[in-house]
């Protein structure tokens, strides 16, 4: 197996460190996170340079307002290797990645798996498995450095899909971007009176579901929402047609009309997922 | 103990039925449910008038559409009984009901639980432990039958909460009826083309959860829906005043406003769920 480094052990980046079969090498900026990642057995690099001089793929965890910087290290760290490093990261959102060094083999990636929790004691092992990894490789990417990510990312038990990154930022300003906006969303408009407690006195699976990842630390959140700005807006308008034509129906008290846009929405539902 | 009837053994009515320390008497117009009941340790009635002369609380667990009906079946039937029956229902949205009967006391009711299935193959005894049950008494009601009725369903394990049935249909529109809407907003929002197998594919957990009651039966997320039109309109009233904040935010750039607004929602959420 290659030996697999992880800078940044957040929720995503620790739970890589932790399900890969032999145990990573870790670097984070916190030290706790860092004691913790020792007691449970991974190998804690020194620093960035060395973690980027002692292993053959790594994984950038870090979130985004600090990828730039941290990237910028490694491509400065990786000119005194013998051969290339393949460098992938867990950003909800690809943005443009400039590589200027030529030991640095970059291919964005983002595992579709997440819970409201962030930080390495969140962080499982198993939180990858059967989820799907997005990979994101440019043209000038040569098939040995894919696969040696691939076949690392597979170890975590996922399935891999390969995608443009425009293609990839449109799926999932719908599917992830647009649910966390949807779960602020419903939160917000419970007014935050002496009637908040009845209303969510009353809240049962549904409410807690669809409002569940309100809970994710709002910085996360609001990175990526900002970073997919266009994109985010693009699906919230496509939701609002929705939403106007359950409006219309019920406004019209077309009961009918509103059994069959439920029962188009379950079969697609029932079909896809 | 008090003995217990149940008519209409559906996901809430069975589990009704299922959760209750000694076996429920139930009736239903499905005789393979029946069959199901009968397997289970349920006593079967031989018909509706058998089971509202044997019973001192009897649940109607059918969906909107058969109410008005099986409600003046059991009023009928009441009629000869040497004392009054305590007749509480399980419907989401509490409309006006009339009792013409003296034998007959109705107390609306609505478990705040459920699942995406329906039927009494679905349902289990557990479906209420440490929910929510909404009670509605009118006026006239008095103390002894309430209270044979509230102790029935804390059998369940639940914990009752007493309200007008005008702020419970204000209340559930918002915590039960919208994430329905929202759920199947956003199935449709993804074009029925070649290219939603490319959007599903991946649907992580956020997806998952905010639209999981998108496969709810539609009949009957239709039905909840239609009779609580006015309640259901302004609760998307109010979702759409948050989705304007947030969309203002992001046409102005304002990546401060968005942590912020996700910030509040998130203190909401951890505060009151």
């Amino acid at each position: 197996m290659a030996s697999i480094g992880v800078v940044g052990i957040g929720l995503i980046g620790g739970s890589i460190a932790k399900g890969l079969p032999e145990p990573a090498t870790v670097f984070d900026s916190d030290s706790k996170s860092l004691e913790l990642a020792r007691a449970e057995g991974l190998r804690v690099a020194g620093s960035l340079n060395e973690l980027v001089n002692t292993v053959d793929v790594l994984f950038i965890g870090v979130p985004f307002e600090a990828f730039d910087s941290v990237f910028a290290e490694v491509q400065a760290a990786a000119a005194t290797r013998e051969k290339p490093l393949v460098v992938s990261n867990v950003l909800s959102v690809m943005l443009p990645v400039e590589v200027t060094e030529p030991n640095v083999v970059f291919i964005a990636g983002h595992p579709m798996a997440g819970t409201e929790h962030s930080g390495f004691e969140n962080a499982v092992g198993e939180l990858f498995e059967r989820a799907t990894w997005v990979l994101a490789p440019t043209a000038d990417v040569d098939r040995e450095h894919f696969a040696l990510l691939a076949n690392t990312v597979k170890l975590l038990g996922v399935e891999i899909v390969v995608t443009e990154p425009e293609q990839h930022n449109a799926i999932v300003a719908q599917i992830s971007h647009l649910p966390h906006v949807l779960a602020a969303a419903q939160i917000l408009a419970v007014p935050e009176d002496d009637k908040a407690d009845s209303v969510y006195g009353l809240a049962a699976s549904s409410f807690r579901d669809s409002t569940r990842v309100a809970s994710t630390k709002a910085e996360l959140t609001a990175a990526m929402v900002n970073n997919n700005r266009e994109e985010v807006l693009h699906a919230l308008a496509k939701l609002r047609g929705s939403l106007d034509a359950f409006e219309e129906l019920l406004r019209a008290g077309d009961d009918r009309g509103v059994v069959d846009l439920f029962a188009r929405a379950k079969k697609q539902r029932d079909e896809h997922l």
